[in-house]
């Protein structure tokens, strides 16, 4: 049913459909829609509720209540004598427009995607999962399902650290662990407490992780690049920073696959030591090693000096998005209160469902299949990258979920990643990875071309056929 | 099995248990600790491998993975012809030590719990929950497992928006939704955010929630204290403030319990639109309203200056970590942004899992539930309030899960909440809601002594013995 009502014309249609819910929320809805529209403007005067509930064959107090919550909601306004107008409304034209930021339409994905950093996502152990979330509504305490402790459910802190303590050698107790929603946001949390404790300069691998040097300055400090060589990390060269801190990935380095060396790791320490330094490791990946057992976690064997921060992001999935940080005692209470004004927390049902997935064993046997998966697309990865590009063109293959893939010298990295896309290849050059220093004279010099190639989502063929297709776009850049 | 060897002294103990997992671990895991502990010190040469192998009983080879192990994790070094020997750790005494940082004890809860803003913990749908979550593990799309859009979540910022629309009048889409973990999250970023537009200054309902001018202060921001009345924030007093944002509690003011009067609404808009400036909509308890329809979101009102926030912490619980910020378009791409870099995102499971909730009806079916509880609650803590307190003492009954109980002319606030605590009841005064100006002349003037009574997660019983025991607080200070 549509009514019209005008001053001068039909301005103004209210449609009711009887199978549509309350009639008076309909009313309302569209009234509502229709100020905002500016189809009833300023100081426009509303029929009576005895008119309009006529027009519209409603009942009069139906109209009635629709008027008063318009008047308190501020859409109207009501005087002695002058019955109910149109309230002003904000300037500026009709208010309800299309947005200004449209999310653009994510690019159609590629047939081979080597991107970095995502693990399997067709093995995430979502059965588990399902089971411990519902194992957790059943077991946790009531309490537990308000606001938590900040620095994180008391369980998963015992589990984690046990699980640090077990397979990464560390020695943090539950204390010294804060539960976050992810490596970033520890990462965060804890360059956030290291300014509060005076430190005003962060080392930073380079090539390493992206944005890392966005988010110290963010939280006010200084980054400055330390380059990485065959053997991880160049101690010396941190030294002559003047940093007081350094962030690094010792087990698997990102993106270059290679291990932070045993007389590098006891360097850094002693660095630390003499500096008063922090060191913040990056351990993301080291579950997955191949050929030997995972080298410890520097925590083990600095715990005075090493922030630790791991994530479930490539063990389990991103989507779960739970970390921890593992802290000196110093900095605890600090990065609680980061913690605590930013965010309150983490999910408190899916932290009681992570320790109980860890508890009950299915995360070591996810682990161990994932692990399978991993190493069998690791020996695809090598012997196609042989017999597409001969010996000894691979680096870091020896834990992870990515290695480095060398080119041919001269190889412009930038123009093989843009003619593999054409070709259905999605890959990241080395340079993608280069710290960008704020002033140019730090940029350090240039590197042989490489390709990162994460082989965490990606199947064995889509492997075999990535790989030669990126050596069709290599050959085809060495042609052109 | 024990076994010391000795420079001068049994100063390092093995002890295998060959029930308890590989031997190769157990050496490892004790040699880690015993020179974490410095019970064998720097320069220390540990035993041959084939001594160490034929003390344990052991084969060599299990000692020599061992020993390559701690080389590699730097626990030791290994020279031609000195053999294997501890390296230097880092000083500063034994480092495995109990933390300086220990969480204190909770406090022994009380009895009857009046703390503001924790939902009914009881009623919390942990099994339309897990069945959320066990239905997005099955339906959630495997590419939805990695990193999510920053923005959230397409499916439930749809889901959301449209909820809004329905349930607060509210008139945003998903293109204006930005997922996040809770009201605070979702603060900080839009705070952060109206300092990249040049916003330097905000104001603050006095008395208002806590800590929001710490959270403001963090993203840059000036807090400024405006006051409020009964009906609600003085709109002509934020005038004078000059600040360009306000955050505000519009529809159940926290902690009096009033809601903002239609012609104060007509106001904040008008002032909203003179000075260019941001409404930041607090919608923190609006579903639970007892009288009648809720009013309408502000942001359905002048969408073009309101940010709306909003969170499950109050209708599901605060373990659920999720909610919204609805932005005018100018705004959504940095909150975005900040929200990327500071934590990535919320987890893609229980996001999906909230949507499904929703959408499946189950959210409003709970809402229906626990809305009739709270009545209930609300009917009981009236009438134990008039009975011990004699009429029209309480205000702010008619929405949400908190109201305020004015005490008598005289009382000292602080006096009976201290009192109340060694009688088994736990509650805070009006004065704990009071803004602290970092000036002391913007602190404004006392007012009649109060208390904030919270009873969403106390029961009928608890409701009337409590107030029963504050009636006793208050005369044992007027006696005393």
């Amino acid at each position: 049913m549509t009514v019209e009502w005008a001053r001068g014309g039909p301005d103004l249609l209210v449609a009711l459909d009887r199978g549509a819910g309350p009639l008076g929320v309909q009313i309302q809805d569209q009234l509502r829609a229709a100020i905002r529209d500016r189809r009833l403007s300023l100081g426009e005067r509303l029929p009576s509720t005895r008119r309009l509930a006529a027009l519209l064959g409603v009942s009069r107090g139906t109209v009635v209540d629709v008027y008063e919550q318009l008047l308190a909601e501020g859409y109207v306004e009501s005087a002695v004598g002058s019955g109910t107008r149109v309230a002003a409304m904000p300037a500026g034209g009709p208010v309800r427009h299309a947005p200004d930021v449209v999310a653009a339409a994510p690019p159609r994905p590629a047939e081979v995607d080597f991107e970095y950093g995502i693990p399997d996502l067709g093995s995430v152990p979502l059965t588990a999962w399902s089971w411990a979330v519902a194992e957790a509504t059943r077991t946790l305490p009531t309490a537990e399902l308000g606001d938590e402790d900040p620095a994180g459910s008391r369980h998963l802190r015992e589990v984690v650290t046990a699980y640090h303590r077990r397979v990464r050698s560390g020695c943090a107790v539950a204390e010294e662990a804060v539960v976050v929603s992810g490596f970033r946001q520890g990462l965060a949390f804890a360059l956030a407490t290291l300014a509060q404790h005076g430190i005003r300069r962060i080392a930073l691998e380079d090539p390493g992780p992206r944005e890392h040097d966005v988010i110290a300055r963010r939280a006010g400090l200084d980054a400055v690049p330390v380059p990485v060589d065959d053997h991880g990390l160049d101690v010396g060269r941190l030294r002559e920073t003047g940093a007081r801190a350094v962030l690094l990935t010792p087990a698997h380095q990102c993106p270059t696959g290679v291990a932070l060396g045993p007389s590098r790791r006891r360097d850094l320490v002693a660095w630390a030591d003499e500096v008063d330094g922090v060191i913040l490791e990056d351990d993301y990946d080291a579950e997955f090693r191949y050929d030997r057992q995972p080298v410890g976690s520097l925590q083990g064997l600095d715990p005075a000096h090493v922030i630790a921060l791991g994530s479930v992001s490539k063990t389990l999935a991103p989507a779960i998005r739970l970390g921890w940080v593992l802290a000196p005692p110093r900095f605890v209470a600090g990065i609680v209160e980061e913690k605590r004004l930013s965010c309150r927390g983490a999910p408190g049902l899916d932290q009681e469902a992570l320790a109980l997935l860890m508890e009950s064993g299915r995360f070591d046997r996810h682990l161990r299949r994932v692990r399978e998966i991993y190493r069998a697309r690791r020996d695809v990865l090598a012997a196609a990258a042989e017999l597409a590009f001969g010996p000894d063109r691979l680096q870091g293959l020896a834990a992870g979920c990515h290695a480095l893939l060398r080119l041919p010298e001269g190889t412009s990295e930038r123009a093989v990643v843009a003619t593999a896309a054409t070709m259905g290849v999605r890959v990241n050059g080395l340079g993608h990875y280069r710290f960008v220093a704020a002033d140019a004279e730090a940029e350090p010099g240039p590197r042989p071309p490489a390709l990162v190639l994460g082989f965490g989502n990606v199947t064995e063929q889509q492997i075999s056929r990535g790989i030669r297709t990126l050596a069709k776009a290599v050959r085809h850049r060495e042609i052109s």
